[in-house]
């Protein structure tokens, strides 16, 4: 411990996990960076949702970094593939591993927060991932965070000198209900979180995507009601 | 072994390096990807060798990616700080890590190189490192790599099923003279690579910078002249 607070960067994505982590990190003591990524996602609406709460949480530096993983495609969130309903998986024949999966995408943002980090001298980088709530995405889980920090540690000038990037994901054990429990005793404003994969209009949620159904659970089985707007009843 | 052919992701950076890389790649019977990162780099002339070499070379697809390390900084690669001549080195006091370091850079091209790799189904990436020439940079290393690899194995869909991408590095104990030796048995045309970290002009070398003295002393000490143009006498 010394006199300089500690710093971090935060991964912000616009939605409810990432929100809550920030709040978590501020509540922990941490002096924030938001990091935010452009990369040709369809709902750009995620983007000003990011920026909106990074104001609000009145952070060191909001910073949107341009990654073009639009152009290397393999996925239903960048690329021109039907987001299935969470009633009707496309995919139950291969692995759970859903098609929204974005190739290594986990991997990307973090080697970009670890750049950042570094750059701005920040000690960790906090991610919003969860095992639980995970819907079958292999970068999500903690032997993977575990095997990043390993590697961040030989990656960069700080490791190498002694001070590696720690990774922390302070939702990993937590349930869709916990997270929002833990959102809504640290303030959060959840109006101002988005997570639909398939929205209808700006700010208009689906109601249907795996995103809108474990979003919608989780207020639900913390006995409160998602301030956001839906299309359907739900 | 089956009947299909191996497929390999080259990092192609326009540099001699890289397009030899390539070139023991396909001579090793891979049919190759190249990709290549627009990163807001100031010497922009080496995108185009790129395109050039993957042209010349007749691969599959040649991918370029724009990822905005540029808006990180933190190098003067990237940033608006002096490359110094190696004459000069501006940060001998410090560990010896050169200030052209960008933060984090070949965690974030083996990232995104290995979600196109895992997008177009290949089973290697070959990235242009090598140790012994490697100028300081933390993430040239053996150790480096063999931890990028571990992490992907545990990042990807393709992991999960047991078929995880390797990481390979042909050139990572080679001195800058056998690597140019091996390029000329493949028959490499290094008149289309590029090195330099500060041209005069475009496709004129400094012939001053780290890599400008390290390829002209790895074609001296191969006994060959390096074709390039230089600005001044080396």
């Amino acid at each position: 411990m010394n006199d300089k607070q500690k710093t971090a960067v935060i991964l912000l994505s616009g939605g409810l996990d990432s929100a809550t982590c920030l709040a978590i990190a501020q509540d922990q003591g941490f002096a924030c960076y938001s990091l935010c990524f452009d990369y040709g996602q369809r709902h750009r609406f995620e983007l000003e949702m990011a920026k909106t709460q990074a104001q609000a949480a009145k952070v060191l530096e909001h910073k949107v970094i341009k990654v073009d993983l639009h152009s290397i495609g393999g996925s239903a969130l960048t690329a021109d593939i039907e987001v299935p309903n969470a009633q009707k998986p496309a995919n139950k024949k291969r692995d759970k591993i859903p098609v929204t999966y974005v190739p290594a995408r986990n991997t990307v943002f973090l080697s970009l927060g670890l750049s950042f980090a570094e750059a701005v001298g920040a000690s960790h980088i906090v991610i919003g991932v969860n095992q639980l709530d995970y819907s079958g995405y292999p970068d999500c889980r903690r032997e993977f965070l575990e095997a990043f920090e390993s590697m961040a540690a030989l990656a960069t000038r700080c490791g190498v000198r002694g001070k590696p990037v720690k990774i922390s994901a302070p939702l990993i054990d937590m349930t869709k209900a916990e997270i929002i429990k833990e959102g809504m005793r640290l303030e959060v404003d959840y109006k101002l979180t988005h997570s639909c994969y398939n929205p209808k209009a700006e700010g208009i949620a689906c109601g249907k995507c795996d995103s809108c159904v474990l979003r919608l659970k989780g207020f639900s089985e913390a006995g409160l009601k998602d301030p956001i707007e839906y299309a359907s009843g739900s």
